[in-house]
């Protein structure tokens, strides 16, 4: 989420801070406004079991977090491996300040914030023992490339875990073309701003075409009904639907789709929502090996 | 798999065993002919830990499986409640008798069989501790009726258990539309012979509509990649291609699809089978009790 990468004219990359949802410059991301912060800090509280039951790294070992935003993992990465020297980074200056705040007042002393670009670290080569990437690889045009360059920082028999979402995944009951069209406008923004939300189903392939060896992937799945009330608000309403209208004026404005479709989608998203509704979204959770 | 079901002019629901997979009176249907019996077998022994881990009822407990078809999860069924009494049925005297032979193969001796239809049963009300529904739902016109027939058959504080796939469920990479429209053949066939091959994803509201309590879904998703060979063979492959595969002729004399869009389709599917693909399709497994 914390990054939004160009690709100049050359071939090379770019990065750069956002502003609001909107209109920036013809790109688009998530995950810079108040609004998303929110939207990131419910997801993270929801969904931290199914995404982190297993994200523990031991005691003395030395972790990299790339993309860490405004720490809503970090926080969760910190709890997870009291013990574990944590150095997390973000290409956003603003974005860094927040996530250090934030786990200052959460009283947690083990992690070190700098601002950094993937392609541009100063880390030592094999410096870690492990790397930890979330939701980061979705907003890079060129995922196995920045896997390649983190590779180099992660010692021999160290690991990288990834983590990210995959908006194909979803579907729900009562099903809906509007709100399946309204979500492919995410998809679409993304993939004009040279992302994929549809990243997730790839994690096998990218990371093994990265050099990785032993990728193991691990889908994570939320189904949702009515009877996990906390999901029904924390993820279906103010996690994936708040998302999706969160790029409601983007997506008209680029001509992706017309108000009344999307916002019929939005209204039967929040449809699946009701008592006798169900929503399932995967996330995909890998860890592999630098040999 | 087992049956096929048309709706009478009067509103009755009427059963009949079917033929080969292909013209058939103008309903589609899978599970009868040969292939479709070592495909059923394939996905059973591939999948059976995935459904069938917490399949279990107690000893002396009297189990009836509706729907049993040529027997693929009678089998574990039995295996997995070698101490249960289990009847299991099939609208088909054929699949019934094969059935019973296989069991006998296998020499289980726990599991009485019967030719019968869900909607006339001739057993006493609550005579059952245990039902048990194996991709029978998928292709009733009326599954709320069917869940709320079976339910005068269970015993105060049973169970029933019901598993059924959802084909809205499928993604994979490669993405390819041609592979979503001949997968969307099936869903098409299926919804014309009165079934619903997208109703994984309703068993929670078909459920809590037919009158269950305390109605738990468990989502079971079979995530394959290349470092799974077993499952790109027995599923990917053996059994989830093959059987859009299977309705080839079918789907193009009914005109849904024209020949070259599904053989591309298929290629494609095959093509997520290879050393970089990836293919997801989720099962859901609910359990439910009549108080």
């Amino acid at each position: 989420m914390p990054l939004i990468v160009s690709r100049m004219p050359e071939g090379k990359f770019i990065y750069h801070g956002g502003g609001k949802i909107g209109k920036m410059n013809n790109v688009y991301v998530h995950g810079y406004d108040q609004r998303e912060n929110i939207r990131l800090q419910d997801q993270a509280s929801t969904l931290v079991d199914l995404l982190h039951f297993d994200t523990s790294f031991p005691a003395e070992s030395r972790v990299l977090e790339t993309g860490c935003g405004v720490g809503a993992q970090t926080v969760t990465l910190a709890k997870k491996s009291p013990n574990a020297y944590i150095t997390s980074i973000d290409i956003s200056e603003t974005s860094v300040a927040e996530a250090k705040q934030r786990i200052e007042s959460e009283g947690i002393s083990n992690v070190h914030f700098q601002q950094g670009n993937i392609f541009d670290l100063s880390f030592e080569p094999e410096s870690f023992d492990h790397v930890f990437v979330c939701f980061v690889l979705e907003h890079l045009p060129n995922p196995i490339e920045a896997l390649s360059v983190l590779k180099k920082f992660i010692r021999p028999g160290g690991t990288i875990t990834v983590i990210e979402g995959d908006h194909g995944s979803t579907y729900f009951y009562p099903d809906s073309e509007a709100a399946h069209k309204a979500i492919q406008c995410q998809v679409e923004l993304q993939r004009r701003a040279g992302g994929n939300a549809m990243i997730g189903r790839e994690l096998y392939p990218l990371m093994t075409k990265a050099g990785y060896e032993m990728v193991r992937v691990s889908p994570r799945m939320v189904y949702v009904d009515s009877s996990k009330p906390q999901l029904v608000e924390g993820f279906t309403k103010k996690t994936f639907t708040a998302m999706i209208e969160g790029i409601r004026a983007a997506a008209i404005e680029a001509g992706i789709i017309d108000q009344i479709t999307f916002d019929k989608g939005i209204k039967d998203l929040y449809r699946a929502a009701e008592y006798d509704g169900v929503f399932c979204y995967t996330f995909f959770k890998a860890v592999a090996e630098k040999r």
